[in-house]
């Protein structure tokens, strides 16, 4: 069975603890394997921006079922995937801050987090990311 | 000062109580006044669609600042905004389960719930933009 | 010569002044001949989809030549438009709210207004756009 | 209260006379906390494309609470937000001309301008972004 909503909150909750930690205000999202979203919260003060960005690094880590951040390195000019943030229906994000979720090694869903650094939202996608083993 | 985060979790928090109650599996999302998402759950079973129909309703009853259920009458074929829904640079919907959230009179945010038969999507938003002036 | 800065700020003056007339909180948006935007207002009140759809209307009005009431009745169920509204590459407006703008016989631009009832809409609308006529 | 129309006039007022001081024809667009637009002027002789540009700067501005200009050395090749113009909906600027509009530490709203070489345009954002400060 996928991703429940009751997992989903479980990552959030996990995901939003890290942010307060780091004191930083972010927006989190959560997909399911179909990509849809299951839970999301922005926090106070995180930029508007964050929202939209958030919900397209979740869509992006499970549509590739790898992190986000993995995806840059291939992007650069001369590499092999330059200019493959444009080849989808909507926007691929290649930079950090977007997590599978896995579970039995399956992904069942991701994670993406934005309104910080990029180090910063990968350690919020992370900590959410990691939720469900942890608790298991 | 706008709706806040916590805000939005109390408006989410009773319209998934009202979901419950009236057993039919929701999308609900909670936008501010930017119009932009602070809250979303989709609960275990609603279709895939609901995400993003919750989502463009919350948009809408803002954008218009009036229940979604509201604008539908007025545009049916040969009336004044027939075709109005697609007016904007997205998607707006004429038909109910979007309300704005009031506070002090004046439009801080909307709610936007889908998943069941409109009345039903209504409900639970009432019942979540009714939570803030329940808990004042 | 097109519609200059000048003539655009004239039109929505008299725009903004019919919109005063009838109390109603209006978006005013005036395009010169290729289409795109040479002045706008919103006044404080006007709900946040009218910046959008006056734009579209006034968008609509000079990409038909023809003001954008006249489309909706051949856009009807069984109409020869039917369906219209999605024929371009942005939304084709199909009720009242926008004006061609005509000086010497040449459609110099164009005229949207939303905020209201469409008849109210279109009387700023038609407002804006004879203020050139008038005031030669 | 947020940014009105009265406010975005004196603002957009300020920037067009920065602009013919420095003799280069503009498009400026003032955006309030929504990123709806309140105000806009296309100067005759602005290129065609600096309407929509300086729209998405305003946008840009208050989405990210920063000046467009601020973003730019985060995105080159390489860089942490490489590619970042593409993570959102809709295009976000990551060269000079948008400023965030702040009142009393608060954003408010944001001015998009474009035309002219992206410093001539950040000097005319930033006579209007000061215009509200200056008068007070």
């Amino acid at each position: 069975m996928g991703l429940t909503y009751e997992d989903a909150n479980r990552i959030l909750e996990a995901a939003l603890v890290k942010a307060d930690e780091i004191d930083c205000k972010m927006s989190v999202a959560i997909v399911d394997a179909s990509r849809e979203l299951v839970a999301f919260a922005r926090q106070d003060g995180a930029v508007l921006v964050s929202a939209q960005v958030a919900i397209n690094k979740a869509w992006t880590a499970k549509s590739m079922d790898m992190p986000t951040g993995d995806i840059g390195p291939l992007t650069q000019p001369g590499q092999p995937l330059y200019q493959f943030e444009h080849a989808a229906d909507r926007p691929i994000i290649t930079f950090a801050g977007g997590q599978p979720i896995i579970v039995g090694g399956e992904v069942v869903g991701a994670i993406g987090v934005s309104g910080g650094a990029v180090d910063q939202d990968d350690s919020v996608a992370c900590a959410g990311a990691e939720a469900l083993a942890a608790s298991v």
